[in-house]
């Protein structure tokens, strides 16, 4: 097992050579030109806690409080002349060399966490924190993390809401190896607390609380989904009983064929709408919870248009985005309920009356109140959305990528998309299994 | 209109002589057999208020303190020999005599109503207490009544669930005239406490509490719903602005025809489904408290099998009972979740994913807890009904009834019962209309 997650020797060596490299060419780049920027080797790759095959260096550029960061970011630039700028806190590079990924991330160095500017100037001080720390556990670290990415839960992004490689070493320090992390993850409540060095302050709302031992206001949990909380819990429940390499290495999920795609739907009776479209350019972490806002806005529509919901999922393939949508039915009664006021609210009912001439039954009483009932609109959940999705607030920019256009698809249309992608993201949302014990 | 209801002076007299020889017969048979037993008229004859057109002669047969009231009953029986039994709190002859209907109905003669013995004893002291009271506002009452037959609220009866004889009377006497009441009736609230000789005691929980000046601990308005309340109470709000003799003298509902009733179900695009059985041979006032039981269990029934109900009700037609439920759809998907318990429940989870080894999805986790999906076993409300409805408790007389044979009729089916009585109801049920300002 460990051999798996382990990096040999040679790994060790490849990855020395092409950090050192890196970091030399940036601090001369600095040099020659006189500017005062510190190249810093951070993450999991500076910890020694990086797993075989993960190919991600994070390095950072180190500058004197107040300066200006473009400078950083201007050499970052030129060092890595073939790359992308992403944006966090603040823009950074992330380019590929000779195979790594590797991100150039412009900082302040601060000479005490306390003085900490913005999130990414905090970095240096886990590295150094985990660093001073972590010596004969390096191995349970790796065995945690790959634990972790095995059950779905490893990742801090928000698409994934999951575990840091941070909170994994963290973790490691405080109950002392990786079976003891499953062990007391097992009976994990919401709630739980974490405070190694013993100096909580503030209240915190989140499922999982781990108070940073370099910025005590801080919970470096705070980015885990009471989910994927359980997630791991449930994993880590089930691991010592049934202590299977599957845990670690999940086979791949088969995307399913036509015919059993089609099968599926048949069997559940149930009304799929996907809409789909093309997906802005942002970062994941930016489209993911603006997915999930329009996800729960088309669930509002929806369920005050009577369409109850049995489950939705937002992904993408390629370069779409799609919101998936889940219904107990496709078809509504033409005739709904509108409940009005109490009779004795003479005013309101008054109202109430006049804006409802003409019903299909009532106005009667019920329960004191006045009922009419009225023609919906919309029987057919997929008119409903036809008509009205462009209606919607999505979103800066998924409102206007929806109107740009979209697709949508209903119940066994969903076999016509055949990319890769998107059948494994149907598979995976029709088996929707996860180990729980 | 007073023309309408008050009874001509001929009316007078005949309900004078058929009420005087009826009580004549009962106090020679009963002294002819030494007997003491004293016949009282009492009811709106006694009190001068009654309808024209209204044929009810009620006569109580009085009798000692703790004497055995089969004695007056067995009376009653020959005095009229042709008539059926009913029960309330004892049982009384109800017999048609000279084309009026009459009960004969025994009951303790007490001095004073606070030593009442059952409701019936009571009626003589509500009797005296209006007939001392009423002079000069007899007309107002037989508005009021007509008013409150019109509008569909007037009986206390359980079906009806409205406003007594007694109750309009005290009504008259509190406000002072038919306007009165309804002026004050407009801006009732729930919760109205009428208190004529200013002695409430006890706290009362109905939407009316009208205190029995014979007996202060007995709401006078207990039978009154609260539907049947804000009803009277929107029909006094309109009568002033529209005052038309449609509130009292309501023209029939024609019954839809065939193809009205056709086109009506298909528009409402619902799921009208009808359980029809023989009535069991009781009282009204027995039979429909338990209608509305069984009303409930079925719609349970329903709503915890994933329908949603639009609406519902019970009836009578010939010799058939029948309970009607109105679907949002016929036909729900196979696939249904299943919550389970949060995740940190260990023992409650284990005992969770025991049960359900077999999913069409999941186990998954949201919100914390783990969430199966597992084939509905029925996803048609016909399908449920027929199979489960001999299974439900429906008490006493209607479990055995339902058991005994009932059919199921289930929408455009409808149309297939031709008896007036049931197109009238189904009339009501689809028009729905109460008048409401």
């Amino acid at each position: 097992m460990l051999r798996r997650v382990r990096p040999t020797a040679d790994d060790r060596a490849r990855m020395k050579e092409i950090s050192s490299s890196i970091l030399e060419r940036i601090e001369l780049l600095a040099r020659s030109r006189g500017q005062d920027i510190k190249a810093i080797l951070v993450g999991s790759v500076a910890r020694d806690t990086w797993l075989a095959g993960d190919h991600d260096l994070d390095i950072f550029l180190g500058m004197p409080e107040g300066s200006d960061l473009g400078v950083a970011l201007q050499l970052a630039r030129e060092v890595a002349p073939v790359h992308e700028e992403k944006y966090a806190e603040h823009a950074y590079v992330h380019a590929f060399v000779d195979g790594f990924e590797v991100d150039l991330v412009p900082c302040y160095r601060v000479m005490d966490a306390s003085m900490l500017k913005s999130a990414v100037d905090r970095t240096p001080f886990h590295t150094k924190y985990i660093a001073s720390r972590i010596a004969g556990l390096e191995d349970d670290v790796l065995l945690l993390k790959q634990f972790m990415k095995g059950v779905g839960v490893y990742g801090s992004e928000l698409k994934v809401g999951g575990f840091s490689g941070y909170l994994t070493e963290l973790l490691i320090l405080r109950y002392g190896s990786f079976s003891e992390v499953l062990l007391a993850a097992s009976s994990w409540r919401p709630g739980e607390v974490i405070d190694l060095e013993g100096h909580a302050r503030g209240e915190h709302q989140e499922p999982l609380v781990v108070v940073d031992p370099v910025d005590p206001s801080r919970n470096v949990a705070a980015a885990l989904t009471l989910d994927r909380m359980f997630q791991f819990v449930a994993a880590s429940r089930c691991f010592p009983q049934y202590p299977e390499l599957e845990f670690f290495f999940p086979s791949c999920v088969k995307p399913l064929s036509d015919e059993e795609l089609l099968m599926r739907i048949d069997e559940r009776g149930s009304t799929l709408i996907l809409i789909e479209f093309q997906a802005p350019s942002v970062v994941e972490d930016v489209l993911f919870p603006q997915l999930r806002k329009a996800e729960e806005a088309v669930k509002a529509l929806l369920e005050r248009s009577g369409f109850s919901l049995l489950r939705s999922d937002v992904g993408c393939y390629g370069d779409k985005a799609m919101l998936l949508f889940e219904l107990d039915v496709s078809q509504l009664s033409r005739v709904a309920r509108r409940m009005g006021p109490p009779v004795w609210e003479a005013e309101h009912l008054s109202r109430f009356l006049a804006a409802h001439p003409l019903t299909m039954s009532g106005p009667y009483i019920e329960g004191g109140r006045a009922v009419v009932e009225l023609p919906r609109r919309y029987t057919s959940a997929r008119d409903l959305l036809a008509s009205e999705v462009n209606n919607l607030s999505l979103g800066k920019h998924l409102t206007e990528a929806v109107r740009r256009g979209h697709n949508i698809y209903v119940g066994r249309e969903l076999a016509g998309i055949k990319e890769g992608d998107f059948r494994a993201f149907m598979t995976r949302y029709l088996k929707a299994e996860t180990r729980i014990c």
